[in-house]
């Protein structure tokens, strides 16, 4: 028998790390969570425990708090791909990082350095570099969760003999969207390319009368296409968040809509992407 | 030996429940998650299994969902006094009734039936009912997560044999409130009495500087009553959500309160109550 | 207006400690959690932020891992007792200590020092003692989750205008049992008893044919106070884990109690406890 | 521009289910939970809202319970190809099924009706299925938590202008094995060759003198691959849980590997993969 080593990458996950700058009286906070994952010539500490080829998972954490030291931390990606690139570009035995980092956002209290952290969306991305010099650019939101209370219906499937679902013309559509989106190129301004994706989604979200929820997440997937220029593919999670309709007849009410169990499990599960004809390849930039 | 029955209660927790009010096209929601808790005759359930004075947990479900239905969901304060009433009041065997509720917030989108959860503070209330007619009401939130980024020290306190502890004239100050206020009266504008606390204890964190976390609570106590009538007694529970100094010195760098370490695990635990000297008897308010 | 300071605490919560011993080739192992909360003359730094009467967190979790080895950890109990005895002991600001901690089981895999983590239930206990050597004790597991399939009914409620419930012979009854028991003195061999308490638990939750969780409760709870004559007084918290019959009767199947859906809210939630009726008074044991 | 639809896939995860089989006095239990995937021809219900291509989920859920009852569960992965099979050779418009279960263990307690869970580690499956018959099986475990207090070294990696972390040459080694093992064919005695795949990772682990995780990680693979043939792969993801040897030497103490920090975050993530040479390929096994 003849065993070998398989796809493998290492590294130091959930870092947390929070970048403050003084500009005077007036602070400002980032907030991050850092994950980096390296890969290159692995073999011998798999097969020998060699450790020669290997960068430790605390060197890629020290130089994650370095580098917000040195840089600063102000748009994730890009300060993802400076990790990226230095343990690639630093390490002939590192042939690609894949960084990932969650930003969590804080709004002001009042004065220069009171916060509240503001407890909606995460904010995510994941990039990719290796040795050479291609790069890969996902930015993404999870948690955001939203609800239309009318405007959606769900009728006209498959009825087979396990089918007990009654079909509805008005139901409550609730779904906490985890969204990734792939930049055509590496370098953006993230921040603003950020703010109208994530606008253009609840934004979609709200004014598609929605059949389906499979028919919500296109239009939302299309929006940001046809409104952000530099996304040429966006991928979603989305649960249907169930909200039933409580059966009130047996005290001689009527439920017009107005009183929901909001269930917990199970849930329905809507994964799809939505990309242009031309996008480039998306090569690793999903792994 | 002589074995007898402890205090006990019963009830369903967590019943999630949306309500939707349509005014036309502009819809307004609530979604919140009842708990009841009954006491009473309960001698025969525990030693011999009748169940002759027992409204079943799921009849408590049923009854949230139907008195949404029929008389709304307002103030959740309002909302659970409804239910401790009529639990106590409609059965002679139930002697006590604690009604706990959470809800959680939502923003418009745009349009008159979108919505996006406001993942911030959970709002909170305790209310009980006796049928002696005795009533209390404990408003409250959770998860408020907050933080200073500077005006916070921590000196002069013991060192013993076992501290290590370096004193600090510049720290960040983070935690996330968990707080209840207790109400002298069981009537009142319990939406603008939240809004205006919640405000009262953001601005008192933000404006204190802190020599330690006991006295920013204290302050934000001592400013709930200062500002609140209605309320005569609050307690927090609030962790010290360590931000740890990274020491940059082995890579050369200088680390002037910039970078942090945000730490999970072990924190710091303050909890404490600030109340009126003269503030009611609490009764079984705290239960 | 006249505002005060009411009860307090502070300390350092969920300090992680392991603790190995090696006797040759064979190692123990003891994984806990240790949270200790102090009070005493805490008005200055409440009011003042002076914390001279402070002694800090950090000192409390150094203590903590400098006791694991200056001691060892044997039983948790006695641990935690250390711990108290010697915050109060040897500080006059502090009156009174609360120690809890938390116990993760592990078992051997093979060899000496090799061990797979037992996830099943977590062994806690809470300690108080006072500078008057007023001392308790409080054991405790929870997360032991048990399920009988059969030998249970659940009618002869209360029916009122709200009730739906059905009645029914024959149920599955399953509940994650935490449960914590007063010690009538503070010394003991805590580690056999846990492991009698334990026993009693499951044998008097599998022997009982239960007509409602409470009942069952009781019995448990009056096994314990049987069999153990250290234990005076034991307190349960028993959410009632529904498991539903499915109705397959729409797919010609009948469901002779067979398919379940296991629900996760709303839960049935039974607090009880049992108690000798000449126990001594509990005094701050379940603070 | 030109936009189009991804890869896509909808479906119920997690179908909490228990199912019971009375064997006289003597119960069996099955607890479960079920997340069915379908994918095929939904263009239309993306583009257009149109349902009629849907097998709805509610209906999947539907046949989890029905087949339940009609076919029994005895091994998850038997139980998931026939769910597979069922909707996509039922449903014209259903082109592939993906179907991932994860048991939760019991054991008894006494008698034959009470159980108490098993906490330790979760079992899992992933099968597809499409409809040219293509078949794949994946088994798994996660949760399993181990921990080898000495035989861990690590030392001779990279050092550079980021590193401060000391060479070890006994350190605790501890981590979560996350594992999952593909089938060289979809029929198998999945029962059995589950028990042992367990077994041979938790001796692989327990016998490995282990010079870096990494190491650690091939030698389970390795291990599963040498001693069970209907496995073809495995693939890990392993948290590296660091214990952290806390330093008493401010208090007079030395800590010869005795007492140890156990860190929540960050941690190293150690992900990789052993394969034969000869495994047949994966296709849509991992996805």
């Amino acid at each position: 028998m003849s065993v070998i080593l398989g796809p493998n990458r290492y590294g130091k996950a959930e870092t947390r790390l929070v970048r403050v700058v003084r500009d005077g009286e007036v602070h400002h906070l980032k907030d991050i969570n850092v994950s980096s994952s390296l890969s290159g010539e692995m073999e011998s500490v798999h097969l020998t425990g060699s450790n020669a080829a290997v960068l430790p998972t605390d060197t890629q954490k020290n130089t994650a708090y370095a580098f917000a030291k040195k840089y600063g931390v102000d748009q994730i990606e890009d300060f993802a791909l400076l990790l990226a690139r230095h343990f690639v570009d630093s390490q002939p035995t590192i042939h690609h990082a894949r960084v990932e980092i969650e930003e969590y956002g804080w709004e002001r209290i009042s004065g220069g350095h009171s916060f509240v952290r503001s407890g909606r969306e995460v904010r995510t991305c994941v990039v990719h570099y290796d040795r050479d010099g291609r790069t890969s650019v996902v930015s993404g939101l999870k948690d955001l969760v939203v609800l239309n209370s009318t405007d959606s219906e769900f009728h006209g499937y498959i009825v087979d003999e396990y089918t007990t679902l009654q079909p509805t013309g008005d139901r409550i559509l609730a779904t906490a969207v985890a969204a990734q989106w792939r930049h055509a190129s590496a370098t953006g301004e993230f921040g603003k390319s950020y703010a109208d994706v994530r606008q253009a989604l609840l934004d979609a979200f709200a004014e598609t009368y929605s059949l389906s929820l499979q028919q919500t997440l296109y239009a939302m997937g299309r929006r940001v296409l046809e409104t952000r220029q530099e996304v040429c593919e966006i991928r979603f999670a989305m649960p249907n968040k169930h909200h039933f309709l409580v059966d009130l007849a047996p005290f001689g009410l009527d439920n017009d809509n107005e009183v929901f169990y909001a269930a917990d499990r199970p849930y329905g599960l809507i994964e799809g992407g939505v990309l242009r004809e031309d996008a480039p390849d998306a090569a690793f930039a999903w792994e």
